[in-house]
This record gives structure tokens, C-alpha cells and sequence, in this order.
């Protein structure tokens, strides 16, 4: 398995859409994130000073919180070395080091809270916390060489591998929110030490096909993955994050040991969440019911889920599934992601942040539940600065900073170019320099050195492009014999439909530019009522693309009909009655909504 | 004011579709709803002998649903003697009078459970066993002239003006769930006594402007009616049944007092609910939250809440709304009731019935919630023989015993045929006999004597019609100076659109012909997903109507497209890529949906 991502720390990223959120990301976001943990007690409950009756009660899954800001905090000290982050990491590992137990355990809930009661509840995230906190230790490691926070880390890794692994001696086996597996894996890349393969393999090869775990509560078993052994796993079930972590790891396991099986199993569970179960803008988890996959085309825009942190966790799944396949598609899904449903957590101002992504705001239905008392439920149609459940806001700042680890591969002297963004990598004799204002335009320019082949990912929405020298198609990209390539990807507007069993699109559409997903705002449009709007006729041939927004990215104008509502005196009426206008629906990048205001919001519009 | 409906003791239907329904209640329908509630314990509730421990405690409003029952049978038996129905009613009567307090009150519940209670709270629906009770002993004493039931409920009507309007005593002034006020005006109507007038007035008057009933809890003002007086009432709000009896009771305000300001609620009221707050099928109240009216525009197809006892309110509501206006949209909205939304509520054996009138059943999302255990609540799929609560099946007793009550009206020598069945009717002078397959057929002929003219409602749907004598249009009817005349309403297939701010029907459309509602279900079907199904192009002109089944109405053949599904690897693509594919699709009428088992079922349909 000689493939390999070029490190983030070896990718410059200079401009474009991914430098900017990469930029926007160590500029706001990290210490956004950072404050925000110090004023709710997240920092500080690491001193395990807590007495009962003060503020700020920690909480059994705040060590991930911090973890994860850590971990990102570390990806941007790689490349920029930063007093202030690096004695803000210091200051929490020293609080760590002063709490571990003897033994090795490390957790500021238990440790201050029930400390008699560590490793009883399966769902208390304890795994969890201590795989972030692997993530995190290793991260800093590889970013400045301190070994400390690694060292605590690995003491605690091997109590865990005695207490689940050797001597099997906690209630459960498995934990009930992974992360620990995919962790795991990370310790023994970084570590070598074979011990920490063996436990991350017992994690998941232990997980749905054990009697402890097996029957708990119906229902409970799909939602953590317990439900089938993973080298029979077929379908993506349960909590969507808890998932796509668990898919990495068999991912991991799959790219570290060769097993076939386990492979085969993560193919066609990505399958299952990319072809049955994905948003147009990559979210997934429709339901807030467990935060769940639910079954094959169930995707409703306005009550979707599609966590941040799932969007994310896809992409890690995605990733090491590109790493398995050397197949474009999982990196047409990474860059589904980067450009819509992960970035749309963010706003535009880098510190304020969505936990759910829906695809449809209809303020009326916000304004009914609350007049009705309705019990369902709606995501929240503003950003906020911190969660009580804050999870995905430090995930954002750990993916963002490592956003370069996406771009490049290496396989042996052959490159791919799987994102495009301006900047330059440098790995071994392999040099490569990229020039383009991707997705804006769609020219990229490809200078490598020291490479046989050049790789180009042709995107899955791409119909049309040229290029500088000959070429063949291999899994979804371009390859080209010689180091220096320029493609040239077309960039029109295009009226995108769903499968139709995908029933709540069924007879809708939606506009996308390359990557880019579209959605209007009342705001920008007179009209009572965004539902009113269609799109079809010339929507497509005459869109005409407008400059950049604060977005970064081109808004558009799209010529539309609107369904003039009724004369008021009847309610329902012969079709031939109705009456229709015309409009020219402005639309703006999915991902910037919601930056204004909160206000109506539409990415599928019925179609004409 | 000298108009008045044709009572239906004076209406002898002989066919057609308003026939069958009266008759399958006279035959089926009746004796189920009687024998459900013996066996559930209601009948016997009224011996007042239920002891803790026992099975089957009586409950709050089981003396609604016996009374509901009795005022159905008393108008079978003004027509058709039955010494069986009567000996169930005087049973129940004995049971009554034996147990009617000194000072009148009569209440199974309390009476048994917790005398020291009556009178106390507000929610637990006393004065609506009430009304109820004194609507069975006036049908069935001007069905049978036996007043020994009317003397006990005008005894505990006189208590109930003691207590309520002139010690004001009780600790509240209205009751939660209306019924006592419009069963007041009927009880002044059949006795003649201004007393119930007065009291009648009262609980009109005082509700939503008096301190004792206002500052409850938020948001059950509007659920009781009580956050407006009557006078300054626009829209309709809050429990749909509540309303609507409400709303009845307002409209007899007008009619007997000529109080204009109630006149004009009454009006802006209906206005509110027909143009802004019903389903295409008649029935009303968008949510399960409540029983409530929403928001306008607020019509959610497979959520609808719809209960069948609403729309039987707002017929009485459209019904009175006639005898104010004569005008001709409130029997329209009749029409659509009878054919659709209530009549959904029975199955076509006659003794199952649904609560719950949703217009669309998708299998996949009732799968879902129970495998994700969302809470999100969608109607049963099928109907049932009882229910818990089981207010809608003796609703339709009372309702479909006396569908006469509809069809004929006069003013003076004028006569106003609202509903067109076969039949003939007779009122003083007056003598009109119908000949019709109405709906099945658009040929209506009337003979009429002892008319100046004849007023033939034109119906809301129809297009086109000719008639064989000459005739000018006056508030929605065809006025004739004859007796006899022939009229043809061309009744074809029509494709209908919802005024566009309804935003869960924009951009679909539904099926109709005259006044029926067309649904289609998936077994008739061959579609993996009826959302995959648009109608449009030859969907009207080329639509085939086949014979009846046996709903008594035609079924239809609707040349419509499948969107056909993408090739599973892909879940979004360009619009151009979609396929199409033909198909017929079978429909039947709407009320016949779910009588073959439980299936997916679709009134609105995408547009091509």
C-alpha cells in the first residue's frame, strides 16, 4: 500500500476557496472556539477542581471538546508556530499530566465527579474522549516533536487495552460512541508499536459480534452499530457520526492489514450512505431521532439533520476509502462536502456555528410549532457562538487546519490532484505547483516535478473539459504522461434533480456551479413564498453568474416562474387557472445562508 | 328570516351516492357504532354503577358518544319505525332519569366517580355531554313525540342557567369544549322557551371577554376559543371541533337574533377557514397539536390531521352559514365534505372509521418512525371498529341519518336545491321531486309545485352546464321561473392546483370530477414510489372514466409519467438526464382510499 496523502504541512495552500476557510479557520475560528470552551468551564474542568454547587458541572464528553480544538490547534502550529496556542495546549496537557491516575486513566468528568464509577457506562463517551484525546496527543507530537501529552496518552492506551482487550474486565466491550478504533490506528502510525494495532483491530473486530454488547435495548444496537459484525456490514445504520467514525476505522484496518473482507464491507457501505442516503450537499444523518441514518431515500430538506460532525465524518470515511481505491469518487465526496455541507456550519464571520444543516428554512413552520405547541422538531435557523453539546465547532477547527491533506497523493512518482486550490507541495523529489481561482473559474494549471504520472480528478458534475496534453480515464481521473497539464473544467449553472425515489425531491430541483451548491433567500427575492418559485426553461441556459459575494464564491441569477397565488375567494382551482409570473430568482453559494438574518431558504424548488 | 332547510324526515331519498351513505348507516353503521359501545362499556356507564376495580371506568365524554349515537338513531326512527333502536334508547333514558340529580345535573362520570367534583374543571367536557344529551332528546323527541328525555335535559338545561349564568358559581364560565351553546339554540327552537335563548346568548356572549376563563395557560385561550370575543372574531383558531361548534353557535346567534356584528364574524370566520384553511377533501385542522387550525396555508398532505367530527362541525357551520347568506358557496362546501372528507371517515362495509383524514399514506416514512423511534407522529393507516376516543363514529350516525337535511330549502314559494340526489320531498304546499345519477352523472331534473322559482346551486366546480328553460345567476345559483327544469353539469376529469401559498401542494396538482376527490393507491399501481408519478400534458384531456367500484363512484384512468429511478449510482445528476417513462395511473375516489389493507396513497401529484 504505497499510496499516501501529501501532509497538510507539506501543502501551501495560497489562495482560492479552500485557503480562504483554511485561513478563516486560523485567523477566527481556533480562538473563537478556544474562548468559548475557557468561558463555559470546558478548559478548566482538565484541573479536576470542580467541588459540587460551583458553575459549570463538567461534562462526560467536554475532554473530546478540547481534544479535538487541541488537535486542530496543533495542525495549525505545524506550519505556524504560535507562543500563545502552544502555552494555551501546554496549560491543558499540564492539568492532564497532573490528573492521570496511576494507572493511566485520563478523564476530568470521572476523575472529578464519580471517579468509583469509571469504565461502567458504555454510553458515557469515556472511549470517546480518550480516542480524541489519542488524536490530539499525536497531532501535537507530529506538529512540534513534544512527546509528553503522547506518553500520557500511550500510558492510557495500554490501560485500556488491558482493561477491553486482555483482561476484559469493564461491562461492556465496545464503547457506545467510537472514535477509539480510528485513534487507535493513529497511535500505531505514529508509534509503530504493534500493540496499538492489535487493540484497535480488538475494537473493531469485537464490536457487533459479542454477547456483552449485543442486547441491550431494540433499537440501541443499530444506533451505536452494534447490530452486525462489521465484515457483514452492507448498509449504513444508526447515529450517522458514531457511523462514518467506526466506517474509518474498518477503513483503517483495511488499508493497514490488507482484509479483503473488511474492504469489501467498507465499498459497499459507502455506497449505501453516498447513493441512498447523502444530501446534495453531502450531509447525511436525516433524522434527529438518534441523529441517524434512517432508511434508503429519506432525505426531507427542511427537518434534515445532517450534522457538521457527520459531514465530517464522512469525509474521513471518504478519504481513507480514496486511499483503499485510488477512485475519484470518494474525492467528487470530499469535495461535496468541503464546498456545501461541512462548510455551511460556519459562518461567515468564523465564529458562529450550525450543528444542523437543513436544507430548507420555512419560517412559517417555525412560527407554527411555536403558536401550536408542536412537538416536531426543526433545526435552529441561526448559527451560535458555542452548544451546550458543542462538539462540532473543534471539529471544524481540526479539519480546516489539515484541509491541505486532501488536496495531493502520492504513489510512488505518480501524483494526484484530487481539490483544486492555488499553492504548492513538496514531498521527496516530488515538487507540484498549482495555479487556479477553482471553482470561481475552472482553469487549473499543473506544474510537478519528479513524478511519471499527473493524476487529475475529473469531477463527477463535470460533462465538459479540455486539456493540454493527451491523456486516458482511469477511475474518475485524468492521467497525463507529463508533469506540466492544464485543465479545463466548463463551469456552467446546471439544473440538478435526485434520483426519484429520493420522494421528498421527486419533481424538484436544484441549481449547482461545479461543486457548488445554490440556494436562494427570501431576502434576496420578492416573493411571498420561496415555494412559489420553479425553475426549468431557461433557468439553465440563460443563469447568469454574478461576481463573488462575501462567500467567495460567484452568486447567480436565475430566470424563474413564480406561481401567482390565488384571487383569495378559492382555495383550489382548475389548473389552467393558475396564473404565473416571472422572476429572477438571485441565488447564493448553500453554504453562505443564513448569514444575514434569519430568513426563508430553499435549495430544491419545484420545477416548471 | 323565513328561510328553512327541508327537513330530512320530509326528504325521501331514493339513489345515488347521499342514498348510499344514508343507508349504509341505517343498515351497518348504526347497530356497529351501538354494539362498540356496549361492549366498551358506554352504554352501560349510564347505570351509574361502575365500581373501582371493575373494567371499563367511565370516562369524561363517553356521555357524548351514547348521546351522539341516540340523536343518530332518533332520526332513523323518524322515518323508519324500530322497536329495537327504541328499546336501546329508552334503556338509556331509564338509566338517565333514574340517576338525574334532584337538582337536574345528569352526568355518568361524575355522577359515579366523583360527585363532590361536578361543575369544577373547566377542560373535563360536562357542558358538552350536556349539549349533546339535550340534541338526543330533541331529535329524538320531534322523531318519536315522546318528551319524558326532553323534560330531563330541560330540567338540567335550567340548572345549568342557575348555576352558570345567574349564581354564576362555578369557578369557571365557559366550557373548554363547546357543544351547550348551539345545543341551546335548538333546544329554544324546539321549545319555544326564551330562556334557553338567553342562556344560549350567554355562553356566546361572554366567552373570550370575561376575567374569569381568560389568562389560563398560553396558548389554550386560543385552543378554547377564548383568546377573542365572538363579535371581534376574524379567523378561525384553535381546536377544529371546538371551533366549528363555536362557530354554529354564533351563526344561530344571527339567525335568531338578526345581530349583524355576529353575522359579519360568522362570515370573515368561514371566509378564514374555506380560503386559507382547508384541504382540497372539506376537512380542517392541519395538526395532531391540538386538533388545531395552523397558520393559513397550512396544509400538510400525510400529517393532515382532518378530523372526520371537524369537518362533520364545519358542515353544520356551512350549513347554518346558507340560512344566513342563501348563498350558494356554503352548500359548495357541503358537497365537497359529503363526497370526501368526512365520508373518508367510514369504510365502505360501514363499520370501521377513521379519526383521521390524511391525504397522503407513505409506507416508507410510517417504516422509518418506528425503526428510528422519531417521534413524529403521522395518522393510522387503516380504519378501526372503536376508538378510545371515539367522538367521530357516532358523528357520522347522526350526520348520515339526516343528509336530507342539505339537499332542499325554502323561502317562502322559492325553493334551493343545494344537493342533488334522487328523491322527493314535500313541505306545504311545496313538492319537488329529483331525478339524477349525480355525480356519476351531471344531468339533474327537477319538478317542482307550488314554487315561484326554483334556485338550482351551480356547483363551484362546474365549468359548463345548460339548463332547459332560461335562468339568471343569483349568489351561485340558477334561478328559474319554473317548476320543472332540467339541468346538465358537464362534469369532466379536472386537474386542480391549491392557490400557491399553499406550500406543501405548490407545484403539485390533484384530480377531481364534480365534487369528488380522486386518490390513487399503490396497489392499483405499478410504481415503486407514487411520488415518482406527474400528472400533466394528456392527464386531463385524454383521462378515462371507468365504472363504478364499489365506492358507488366512477374510477378513473389518468395517462400521467413515472419519473424513472437514476441507475443507483448516482443520487444527483443534470436535470437532462432524467427519464421518463409512461404510465396509467388507476384512481379511485379519495373516501374509498385504505378499504384493501394498508398501502401507500397520494391526492397531490407532481406536475410535469
Amino acid at each position: 500500500m504505497s499510496i499516501r496523502q501529501i501532509d497538510f504541512k507539506d501543502v501551501n495552500l495560497s489562495g482560492g476557496f479552500l485557503r480562504k476557510i483554511e485561513k478563516l479557520n486560523e485567523d477566527v475560528t481556533i480562538n473563537a472556539v478556544y474562548d468559548r470552551f475557557n468561558e463555559t468551564g470546558r478548559v478548566r474542568a482538565f484541573s479536576c477542581t470542580w467541588k459540587e454547587g460551583e458553575p459549570d458541572r463538567p461534562h462526560i464528553f467536554w475532554d473530546s471538546d478540547v481534544a479535538k480544538w487541541i488537535e486542530g490547534a496543533s495542525y495549525i502550529l505545524a506550519k505556524h508556530p504560535d507562543e500563545g496556542l502552544t502555552a494555551k495546549i501546554e496549560s491543558v496537557i499540564d492539568d492532564i499530566e497532573k490528573n492521570q491516575w496511576e494507572d493511566g486513566y485520563v478523564n476530568s468528568y470521572y476523575t472529578t465527579i464519580e471517579p468509583q464509577n469509571r469504565f461502567t457506562v458504555r454510553a458515557n463517551h469515556e472511549l470517546y474522549c480518550c480516542g480524541h484525546l489519542i488524536e490530539a496527543a499525536v497531532a501535537y507530537y507530529e506538529a512540534t516533536g513534544r512527546d509528553r501529552f503522547l506518553k500520557i496518552m500511550m500510558k492510557y492506551a495500554d490501560l485500556v487495552d488491558r482493561i477491553f482487550r486482555v483482561e476484559k474486565s469493564a461491562p461492556f466491550q465496545t464503547p457506545g460512541h467510537e472514535e477509539i478504533e480510528l485513534a487507535l490506528f493513529r497511535l500505531y502510525k505514529c508509534t509503530k508499536l504493534e500493540k496499538y494495532l492489535t487493540l484497535a483491530k480488538f475494537f473493531v473486530d469485537v464490536r457487533g459480534d459479542n454477547e456483552i454488547d449485543k442486547p441491550i435495548v431494540s433499537g440501541v444496537n443499530e444506533l451505536y452499530q452494534q447490530d452486525v459484525a462489521p465484515r457483514k456490514a452492507r448498509e449504513a445504520v444508526g447515529h450517522s457520526v458514531r457511523a462514518c467514525y467506526f466506517y474509518s476505522a474498518m477503513a483503517d484496518y483495511a488499508l493497514e492489514t490488507g482484509d479483503e473482507a473488511m474492504a469489501e464491507s467498507c465499498r459497499e457501505i459507502w455506497k449505501d450512505i453516498v447513493y441512498r442516503k447523502m444530501y446534495i450537499t453531502g450531509g447525511i444523518g436525516s433524522t434527529c431521532f438518534g441523529e441517524a441514518f434512517t432508511v434508503p431515500y429519506d432525505l426531507p430538506p427542511e427537518s434534515a439533520y445532517t450534522e457538521t460532525c457527520a459531514g465530517i465524518a464522512l469525509l474521513y470515511f471518504s478519504h481513507r476509502m480514496f486511499l483503499l481505491e485510488k477512485d475519484a469518487r470518494y474525492a467528487d465526496v470530499i469535495e461535496r462536502l468541503l464546498y456545501n455541507g461541512i462548510i455551511s456550519g460556519l459562518s461567515l464571520s468564523g465564529d458562529c456555528f450550525f450543528y444542523e444543516n437543513p436544507l430548507e428554512v420555512n419560517l412559517k413552520n417555525h412560527y407554527k410549532i411555536k403558536a401550536t405547541k408542536d412537538r416536531v422538531r426543526l433545526p435552529i435557523t441561526q448559527r451560535v457562538k458555542v452548544f451546550g453539546c458543542s462538539c462540532c465547532p473543534p471539529n471544524l477547527n481540526r479539519l480546516l487546519s489539515s484541509v491541505g491533506n486532501y488536496v495531493f497523493a502520492v504513489d510512488g512518482d505518480e501524483l494526484y490532484v484530487n481539490q483544486f486550490a492555488s499553492g504548492t507541495a513538496k514531498t521527496g523529489d516530488i515538487e507540484v505547483e498549482v495555479d487556479t481561482d477553482y471553482p470561481i473559474g475552472g482553469t487549473v494549471r499543473v506544474s510537478a516535478k519528479g513524478v511519471s504520472k499527473v493524476r487529475i480528478r475529473i469531477p463527477s458534475w463535470c460533462e465538459k473539459f479540455t486539456a493540454s496534453s493527451e491523456y486516458c480515464i482511469e477511475k474518475g481521473y485524468a492521467v497525463f504522461e507529463v508533469g506540466s497539464v492544464t485543465v479545463n473544467f466548463e463551469l456552467p449553472v446546471k439544473i440538478v434533480c435526485a434520483d426519484s425515489r429520493v420522494w421528498d425531491n421527486a419533481g424538484k430541483v436544484a441549481v449547482v456551479r461545479g461543486p457548488v451548491v445554490y440556494c436562494a433567500e427570501a431576502k434576496d427575492n420578492n416573493c411571498e413564498d420561496l415555494h412559489m418559485v420553479c425553475l426549468g426553461g431557461e433557468s439553465q441556459s440563460m443563469a447568469k453568474i454574478l461576481p463573488s459575494g462575501e462567500s467567495g464564491l460567484p452568486e447567480l441569477e436565475i430566470p424563474a416562474c413564480v406561481m401567482l397565488p390565488g384571487n383569495g375567494e378559492e382555495l383550489y382551482y382548475p389548473k389552467e387557472k393558475a396564473a404565473y409570473g416571472k422572476t429572477l430568482l438571485h441565488m447564493i453559494p448553500y453554504y453562505a445562508f443564513a448569514n444575514r438574518g434569519e430568513d426563508d431558504m430553499q435549495v430544491w424548488f419545484n420545477l416548471i
